[in-house]
């Protein structure tokens, strides 16, 4: 255990926390795969592969889909950046507890 | 002229920022491509092409290079979506003038 605590888990890929936050911003709007994926001009199979994390998204794509779900690139990447702050800080305090059950 | 206030740039590309917080991140460290490169597993070739913008580094990619360069994900999309808010501002104060200049 000591030694997992030691190496800290990589941080996760840019595709799956985007992913996240798009699947959450067509949630929170109450629509389906098929509603937002025909604004995006893209198929449903598509953007649930995107947002499983499953595709790597063109820059051109995550534009497209931010468009049609009313939010935008600055805003994903503010989330996206925050959701991994939030990761790393509870992965810092893991490692502290740990150094200090080390320690005692 | 008021056309082109009307409708504000679109936002610049995911990778085309990302490109160039990878470059900024390079430089200041005082590398050259291929010393990054190197320690990245990739070709110079294709470094200097993900930091113009040419190429869409998929998320391991991301992973690596930001490894290599010493920093993260959580600090690269921190200062892509910093990058896009200030020009979003920057655009949001334009069209501001350009409409107090209209009513004037």
């Amino acid at each position: 255990m000591a030694d997992i605590l030691r190496f800290p888990a990589p941080e996760p890929l840019w595709r799956d926390v985007l992913g996240e936050k798009l699947r959450a911003a067509r949630t929170g709007r109450g629509e389906t795969l098929t509603d937002t994926a025909a604004r995006a001009g893209i198929s449903p199979q598509y953007l649930s592969e995107i947002e499983r994390g499953r595709k790597e998204p063109s820059s051109e794509m995550i534009a497209a889909v931010a468009g049609a779900l009313g939010t935008s690139l600055v805003d994903l990447t503010s989330e996206v950046a925050e959701h991994l702050r939030g990761a790393r800080d509870q992965t810092g305090a893991k490692d502290q507890r740990g150094a200090m059950l080390l320690a005692a």
